[in-house]
């Protein structure tokens, strides 16, 4: 283009604001929305309908032992280098719907509302246009309070009326033994056992207990991840050739603990066992390539876990923006 | 929990299940949905709201020689690593829509609708609840169709048709010229020839040009980037202390070309400019750990930049479920 063409053209386009009178003040300033869109998001599993339903995010001020074998100013400098708030570790709470086309299974029920950015699930479920009434069958995969709050509503009334509520056997053994409460640590394992019981306590009828090696629903097997408390599970999810891995918490936030499998944070029951755990099922995970979902993974938490350095990596799935 | 106690529940589960005689017809296999969540995104930058609003995303067959100084069996195989569908690309795209407070700006408007699982930026607007209408600039980083396309809908009339249209100076007298085009090699540039002309051949006194350094609208200034198009430009977006850069196509996706920044992707204008510019601009980047928002980057595309081994390295930033 000449430069006579170019000033032309600004020419023109001057003119043309002029001349069009566009009634602009009718549209400037649009008003901001002012809320996130809705979290969920939707992936294939050959003839399965995946749904991530996210219950919310925080970030979790350090408390003053947060992984048992490391101090806090590694934490800190680990959640800093991963760009998380000032002083905190970011975490994401992924609970998934699975559609098996007969049955409606939800693998996790959040953390219900402790706090402004989470207890997102009811309204993560709405915005998917799913009534909890729908929902057949809801799997723990271990009894924390971020994985079983969600069951209830705040009125104590069941958040999933009418799905069948299913506990491995060995977390419900430990979590609902009073000894074992009696003799818990104040903290968080002692507030452990107070969700378990608000939770679980007045409904112990309703629930149904599962085993390891066994189908929760049609096509997903409970499989043993035990450590980060006794009856901790994963999920091996299949339809026809395809497969995920539900992982539960066999880590939490990958950019701290898939970068440094040995650092047993407080969270873990067993921490020797946990960490083995990790070892054994990120090393089957990557050498087999299979897509993994991470409750505490970022949204929508769907990824591969690779081998590096002393650790793992996640390389997270890209979002598809058609299913 | 004795083994007394586990059997009493089970059986107990049981009978509650026989018991409660839930209508489960009524809702087991509840219809999959089918289709994906509208894919948009918003966060706040200052007083600023933005929304990522995608166009879509596709797999790319690559084209003879999709990097000029390397073999696509190498580029397969980073794509490959990077877990990529067999034998492709898979490139997202991602418009940016800026709401100021006195202004709504969107950045580059996607591809059209070439190909399903593109084009997709109008039902992003619309899940987003924005106005076509309601746009009062369009800002165009530079010519190419997958930026350029969703100027125009479908019948030919403007898509934003109450918005100024601005484009890079040099990029709109390279773009422009026919002597330029007449030269063009057949395929890839020559095409980008073409979609220039069909969207801006008859809508030329719509278009402002816009220089370098300059704001293209309260907030938002055009930077230098030049070398993928002779105007290519990227966006310094700052509200009072906080800042984010749209680089356009400063790296295509990068799995392959942060991972490779010397690798010349068929779709550079000036290759060696290219290079030079993205080193010049992720050194910065990462120096000032800068948040950028990719239009090539996994949805929502959103991330700082980091320096890895011989090249750099995205990290996603992590989905916020609140605003």
């Amino acid at each position: 283009m000449s430069e006579l063409t170019r000033r032309g053209l600004m020419a023109g386009a001057a003119a043309a604001g002029a001349a069009l009178a566009l009634p602009r003040e009718a549209f400037a300033g649009a008003a901001a929305a002012g809320k996130q869109v809705p979290s969920f998001y939707r992936s294939k599993l050959g003839d399965f309908e995946l749904t991530v339903v996210s219950d919310g995010a925080r970030p979790i001020p350090l408390p003053p032992r947060f992984v048992l074998n490391v101090p806090n100013e590694e934490v800190l400098k680990a959640a800093d280098a991963a760009y998380m708030p000032k002083g905190t570790v970011f975490a994401p709470f992924n609970p998934l719907l699975v559609n098996t086309g007969t049955k409606l299974v939800l693998i996790d029920t959040g953390y219900g509302p402790i706090a402004p950015t989470v207890g997102l699930l009811p309204q993560s479920l709405a915005a998917a246009g799913v009534d909890p009434k729908s929902i057949d069958i809801v799997v723990i995969s271990h009894m924390h309070g971020d994985h079983i709050n969600g069951l209830k509503n705040p009125d104590g009334s069941l958040a999933f009326p009418n799905a069948e509520i299913k506990v491995q056997a060995r977390d419900w053994e430990f979590w609902m033994d009073d000894a074992n409460m009696a003799k818990a640590p104040e903290g968080f394992v002692k507030a452990s056992f107070g969700f378990a019981r608000k939770i679980f306590g007045d409904i112990k009828t309703r629930v149904t207990i599962y085993q390891w090696g066994s189908e929760v629903a049609p096509g997903i097997t409970a499989v043993d991840t035990a450590g980060h408390t006794p009856g901790h599970s994963s999920f091996a999810i299949q339809s026809g050739q395809s497969k995920l891995l539900f992982q539960g918490d066999v880590a939490n936030v990958p950019d701290l603990f898939l970068t440094n499998p040995e650092w047993k944070v407080m969270f873990d029951n067993e921490p020797d066992q946990a960490v083995a755990t990790r070892k054994r099922f990120y090393d089957m995970a990557a050498a087999e390539k299979v897509l993994i979902s991470g409750y505490h993974f970022p949204f929508p938490g769907l990824g591969w876990v690779e081998k590096a350095g002393s650790g793992y990596r996640l390389v997270p799935a890209p979002w598809s923006p058609v299913l």
